[in-house]
């Protein structure tokens, strides 16, 4: 499953077809969990919308991109995002560039080290009315994802950004 | 002029074009600056190298974007990377958000500010022979480029990064 899992990601990213997700592990679909469980396909090649550090515990810097469907939406400042919208924040461990410093001559460049998880927002207005249309996804760096209890915290927190559809990423020109 | 790289820049992201360069002032294209002095088209559009936080007197955080020639470089760990390879570094003042701090309840988050400028990297080995097959460009926020005094130092600096072809930033999974 998971090479097939590979060969359709690689098959897709050549193509550059529009993206479907890939079921985990063959489940039908039917499951009520309301929070995405499945990897959304062809991520990595979506476009950027920002960047960010998180500091303190988190200790982390990423990467949000977003879908074609996302990426217009933040375009063209269309808010709530339109239904097919996904938006991916990339985080790695926060890290000092011992190469780039070296070169600079002083501690100045801290680049991402190791993948610490991706987190998904995926905006299906039906299937996640509950959560404000957003279907919150938590991936760590072996694939698995958080559960209910782990999930549970996103919405709310989210919820408090509602003048930007519970997005808190604006988009960097 | 401005109005017509403007529109240049609109209809090739929605064609999805190769990346071409915009004369910015008519040149004939003869000029012998060994540096970049045309914005590559679509920049916006490439996918994600990497991410990365300046600190100290730059206070940056930016984002690097490849064209297709270099994400497949980058990600097939082809080096020294081929003719045609462009990469971007789009960077922002290092802000905190306010508002997600706000949210989080502690001073966590840092996001881009305003963009301060763009840099390119691209590979010609035979236009830039002298700087090691790549031309350097910096670009202001208001399109002006740097100068030849300006542009002098990106050279004997990336040639320190002799074990990446010249290029610091290395690819983010």
């Amino acid at each position: 499953m998971k090479r097939f899992t590979l060969v359709l990601v690689a098959v897709a990213a050549l193509a550059g077809v529009v993206v479907s997700m890939i079921p985990a592990s063959g489940q039908s679909g039917k499951e009520a969990a309301p929070f995405v469980t499945q990897i959304p396909l062809g991520y990595r090649d979506w476009k950027l919308v920002s960047v960010a550090h998180e500091a303190g515990n988190i200790n982390s810097i990423g990467a949000v991109l977003g879908n074609d469907v996302a990426i217009k939406a933040y375009r063209e400042k269309t808010l709530p995002f339109p239904d097919g919208s996904i938006i991916a924040a990339l985080h790695y461990s926060y890290v000092p560039s011992e190469e780039n410093n070296k070169i600079f001559g002083r501690a100045q460049s801290f680049v991402p080290g190791s993948p610490t998880n991706i987190q998904f927002l995926v905006k299906d207005s039906k299937k996640y009315a509950a959560t404000g249309g957003w279907g919150f996804g938590h991936f760590n760096k072996d694939g698995t994802h958080g559960n209910a209890a782990f999930m549970k915290p996103c919405f709310p927190c989210h919820a408090q950004a509602k003048d930007s559809d519970l997005v808190f990423t604006h988009y960097a020109p």
